[in-house]
């Protein structure tokens, strides 16, 4: 970490929010009531999303040309989905101010790294690649609260050439809206992510699919209960956002979903053998992490 | 329904709780709080849980013998796991009243029944079989509440043969209790529950086992965040209940588990060929109903 007085989070004059969404406003959100900011200019395609996000205060203006949205921006946080990032490194590229810090809040972070290198030749030492691990399954501005990212963690992935002063200043943002802050290689957090978030939204989009079909669909939903209503949460979020960030971090997605489809077939053929045994084992096991999970997390 | 005046509720006068846990408990509170019991006498293995139960004004008093606890009961609850039915119906056979009516809260309905004919060599006339679609994932007298079944589905799957007085008795204490009561027939309970419930916890239990044999496992179980933790809710379970549940259920839940695992390699198939619309149509539809189910719940 630098030491150097220039790198203060008081230098950001002019926020630049591209995706004014649920991260998006959250973050802004976020650092406005810290007093990090000075200004606040949104980003995005939905007008109406655009203006309730003024309307609200999340933001004081807004422009739908990203362009003309960072000319004077000194710090620019990327909430789009995924997919589209190089698009806005290209348009963000054209009109940026020298120096300008870019970081954002994508849930795959090699693929983002790769979109950086594909628009600028190499990835610009101020780009912070970062990932706050929060989130609800509800979108849009509406949906954003500035305590979102409180207690949470969030993980950087700077690279070996981001420069020390931009990660200190992004690292003081998420610090300052109540995160805790994690560095990791972008190639491990894709992983990792693959492992806890990717997989789980998909089995859940993918039950959830498979109910629809059945001929008993209606009676199914009807006598559901509090247990399938939280396992399937994470099935109403964003289609458009998982499936960009499934085929973002399709590797690893794929790697994780092999796991968990062999070990599924074990289960499958103990419980057509009957074997109680294989079945409390694996069961006892679940429970005994997933305590310990709750555990732990309860004590942060 | 019958519309006999002996079927009438306010003849329990000793209600008998067989597993004063969670469902056993909770089914004891609310039935008290709704003044249709004067005594209640629990039994169970564990001496502690009974000696709290009793402390907790959840019980009268108990026994650890089956054969005892029942003897003077109106009407017997079980609230065991259901592959323990068969040894529990063979001790209240010995000593049960004339005309006591049995039912029970297990997950599985058709064992439950091939359980009781394998005992009295018929289903007792008497018998209701029930499921409450309700429970937490937590376990034991200490976790339960009278409110537990409030505005929750039961289920009751009575036989040709069962008493329509009993089950008379039966729906209005489950009513008491706040919650709704719809009949159905005991092998559709258990393909609908094994859809909704049975699947879902095997899914769980299955993920949460998969990402504790990774290398990454501790730093996965650090990065999850409240997505990760609903869905996985329900693999803090209680293991022995969920084998006995899946053994008991297990030819329904082999055939959804084939259709979620055959709907699952497809989604597989279109994420490895990057066939984004693929993975946007299935989202799209599995929010859809998500979204639909959680509305028609909310307006329940």
């Amino acid at each position: 970490m630098s030491s150097s007085n220039t790198a203060s989070v008081n230098k950001i004059e002019h926020l630049c929010i591209i995706g004014v969404g649920l991260i998006g406003g959250s973050f802004a959100q976020a650092v406005r009531r810290a007093g990090l900011v000075k200004h606040i200019t949104g980003c995005g395609r939905n007008i109406a999303n655009l203006e309730k996000a003024v309307e609200l205060g999340v933001i004081d203006d807004y422009s739908q040309d990203i362009k003309q949205a960072v000319k004077s921006s000194d710090l620019i946080f990327i909430a789009t989905p995924v997919g589209s990032f190089q698009s806005v490194f290209s348009q963000i590229k054209e009109t940026m101010k020298e120096g300008a810090i870019i970081t954002d809040g994508g849930s795959t972070k090699s693929s983002v790294i790769e979109a950086a290198k594909a628009v600028f030749n190499h990835v610009p030492e101020n780009f912070v690649p970062g990932h706050p691990i929060a989130g609800t399954e509800n979108t849009g501005v509406e949906a954003s609260f500035a305590t979102l990212y409180q207690d949470h963690r969030v993980i950087l992935t700077p690279l070996e050439q981001t420069n020390p002063d931009a990660v200190n200043i992004v690292s003081q943002m998420w610090v300052a809206a109540g995160a805790q802050v994690v560095m990791m290689d972008a190639h491990h957090h894709d992983l990792v992510l693959a492992a806890t978030s990717h997989l789980p939204h998909l089995l859940a989009f993918s039950l959830v699919n498979t109910l629809t079909t059945l001929d008993e669909k209606q009676e199914i939903f009807e006598n559901a209960a509090g247990g399938f209503r939280d396992f399937t949460r994470i099935a109403s979020s964003d289609p458009a956002m998982w499936q960009d960030i499934c085929l973002a971090n399709k590797e690893a997605l794929l790697e994780h979903l092999d796991y968990f489809c062999s070990d599924l077939n074990q289960l499958r053929d103990a419980l057509q053998l009957g074997d109680g045994d294989f079945l409390m084992k694996s069961f006892t096991r679940a429970k005994q992490s997933r305590d310990e999970f709750v555990a732990n997390k309860n004590s942060d």
